[in-house]
């Protein structure tokens, strides 16, 4: 395989998380460690629409301490969005905004950091340029906390989200367990969409039976009103409290959302450009229900985007893997791959190793992976011991976050030293 | 002053934070050291509802690693309540109760760590005494995230609440500037009900301008509808994005709860026993808000007893002077003084120290001290200098906290030895 030689763009996409930031870091400082291949290295504000809107800028002008010091720093430093790119030969005129804009800055190589709806977009700009002839490698790597991806034992964000909100479930546990005279029900709201992974996660924070969380309800379990105030009494009346965790998208028996529920007002119509449905509000709707149906008071923890961004207390594996794959992506690049997202392989689980490996684009594309049902007890609302056997390890250690005079932690700001741009403005559908 | 030789009880009272666990600490590592007058240290499970229930338990049976461990462990570990006493003359049951388990106990040292509610609960404890002829000390030590006791420079408890929830803020911060497009505004719910110290102290997160968060408001500067919408577009127009800080206890210029607003089938009736409402909700209602009158996606961060709980990243000065607060309660009671709360007086401001002296119950007793307005800034949606000057220091430094085999944080649990009851069941009114 003959070097490629040319300049390569990263770019951040979906929801932020507290490590996606390793992984450009692992891309960055590989990249700039390979300038006979990779002659430049550009970011792309918010992510493919940065592309799009040829809006560009030199990330091999940024200090060499804000690019290591993005192990630290949460959310997407480069830029983030989710900006749906449709079907080739339908909105062709994005795609062919996007070759151009590669072309016009001989653009070779494409990084792509995202869950499923990004590798979808990379596999599609990778085989429009195959079609076209247009020598690119496209290599995507994967983020998501709702860890979710298909073809990849776990995804880079996934540990942090459940370390950090496992140790907040543990805090809060403690809370109700010292006040349940006062506030006997709690129930915290965890992210995750269509899976449980996230909620399954605090289950870890449960060492001892009658620890917190009490209850946890997840996507993949049809939710049933009426048995969930059964097992809400039934731990009230053993503990004189219970503090459970809900998933956001958790739905009843007939597939309805219990966070649709909550809004009457407002049916299933506040959907993102990939037809997911924004969700939120279930916590504060099953409290509500709490109090209506025991007459026990009942409060509500929705840590939204606090959770996917908490790098003060990140989990130290999953921001070395996450680095680690960011490191194979350019790596794989140039030795030829194409077409690949960079996943993760769990070779040994005592003591617990992962290596990255790659699949492709397309597998990963638009599918989603649902928390098995072993995962969780064979009554549904706790987790079992395959669930820890499989997250325990993507917790251990922490980051080293770095903290200013001023008692707060420091993170990265790039300067963004814009690309001149080449182009004219993208005059085509900016959604 | 002769030695008064007795037992001491310790209590912890009304809602947790993630360093009054220091002050149990100081009280309890104090008094073992000071066994020729302290001859038995007993615990009180849910604060003043324990004794009045003689539910007590020997906290000189605790290994010394367990007491050591409370620095790093959230919450009451001893146990707390929201728990009333009325007047003494009209309450007398509870009164009487309270005097004759510390008879029965030989209890002569009373160490309350609490609020305002709880320092007019020892007041009144400790006048009944004199009153009665019963020797008794009552030294109160305070405790609040809320800071909003009078007669100290500020609590133990708001440091750390503030360090955390200013750092989610600056995290959170993040979120929105890297999906800006795609998720404009978000709203964080900051604790604090009547007083808006806690969602001031968000303001610290904010190095530069146009950093997170954008708006702040306090229920110290009456909630207008039309100003907050028209502010929220404006920095939008400005930034492509807002975040918003807002307090649970906002009211509009007729004083009414905005969170009531937001419930209107729920008037404000849900009081607890001191007649404070139960706030919440206020994120939710102004995010819908936002939604409806500018048409941009709104989000929302609603941290609850998760933000007053987070010692994995505490402030080691609160910490720290709720540890020295907790063993000063004790040598003041062992030279002498009663009826007083151990407050926190700024000695010196560069470099900050503190040092704990001592007030009168009774000043601090049901009062509230308000944010002052030029801790805000002239237009009344960000803080100002002097607030960063007082709450500054309060920040520094990070709670070390013990981490187990599992990645998750250890928190002392107390094995609570019952101490044999004396008495017969308390047959009054428990509530």
């Amino acid at each position: 395989m003959s070097t490629l030689r040319g300049n390569a763009v990263v770019a951040q996409s979906g929801g932020p998380t507290a490590v996606i930031n390793s992984s450009a870091c692992g891309v960055i400082e590989e990249a700039l460690r390979q300038r006979d291949a990779i002659t430049g290295l550009l970011g792309a504000n918010n992510g493919i629409l940065g592309i799009v809107q040829e809006d560009l800028f030199d990330l091999g002008a940024e200090s060499p301490d804000a690019i290591t010091l993005l192990h630290a720093t949460p959310s997407s430093a480069i830029g983030s969005c989710r900006y749906k790119l449709g079907d080739p030969d339908k909105d062709h005129e994005k795609y062919d905004r996007l070759l151009a804009v590669f072309a016009a800055h001989n653009i070779r190589y494409f990084f792509y950091i995202g869950g499923n709806d990004s590798m979808d977009t990379a596999d599609k700009v990778n085989r429009l340029a195959a079609k076209r002839g247009y020598e690119l490698r496209v290599v995507g790597i994967a983020k998501t906390i709702d860890n979710d991806l298909k073809g990849t034992d776990h995804c880079p964000g996934y540990g942090s989200v459940a370390k950090f909100l496992a140790t907040c479930v543990m805090e809060a546990g403690r809370d109700t367990e010292a006040m349940y005279t006062f506030d006997p029900v709690s129930i915290t709201e965890a992210m995750g969409r269509n899976t449980g992974w996230i909620a399954a996660a605090t289950g870890l924070a449960k060492r001892h039976l009658d620890e917190a969380p009490n209850l946890i309800y997840v996507p993949e379990i049809a939710f049933d009103e009426k048995r969930f105030i059964s097992d809400v009494m039934e731990v009230h009346r053993r503990l004189g409290r219970c503090f459970v965790v809900v998933s956001e998208g958790i739905k009843n028996a007939a597939g309805v959302y219990i966070s649709d529920l909550a809004r009457p007002d407002r049916p299933a119509v506040e959907k993102d450009m990939f037809g997911h449905q924004q969700l939120g509000g279930v916590a504060a709707y099953l409290a509500g229900i709490v109090k209506r149906e025991t007459g026990l008071k009942a409060r509500y923890n929705k840590l939204d985007t606090c959770q996917r961004n908490a790098v003060h207390f990140a989990s130290k594996t999953d921001s070395d893997e996450a680095y680690e794959c960011g490191q194979a992506a350019v790596r794989q690049a140039l030795a030829g791959v194409t077409g690949k997202m960079v996943n993760l392989n769990r070779v040994s689980q005592q003591p617990y190793r992962s290596t990255p490996g790659l699949i492709d684009l397309a597998e990963v594309a638009n599918g989603v992976r649902a928390l098995p049902r072993d995962f969780m007890d064979s009554a549904g609302a706790g987790i079992s011991e395959a669930m820890r056997a499989y997250a325990g390890p993507l917790i251990q250690g922490e980051v080293a976050i770095r903290i200013g005079h001023d008692g707060l932690p420091v993170f990265t700001r790039f300067q963004r030293r814009p690309i001149a741009r080449q182009l004219p403005p993208f005059v085509g559908q900016q959604s």
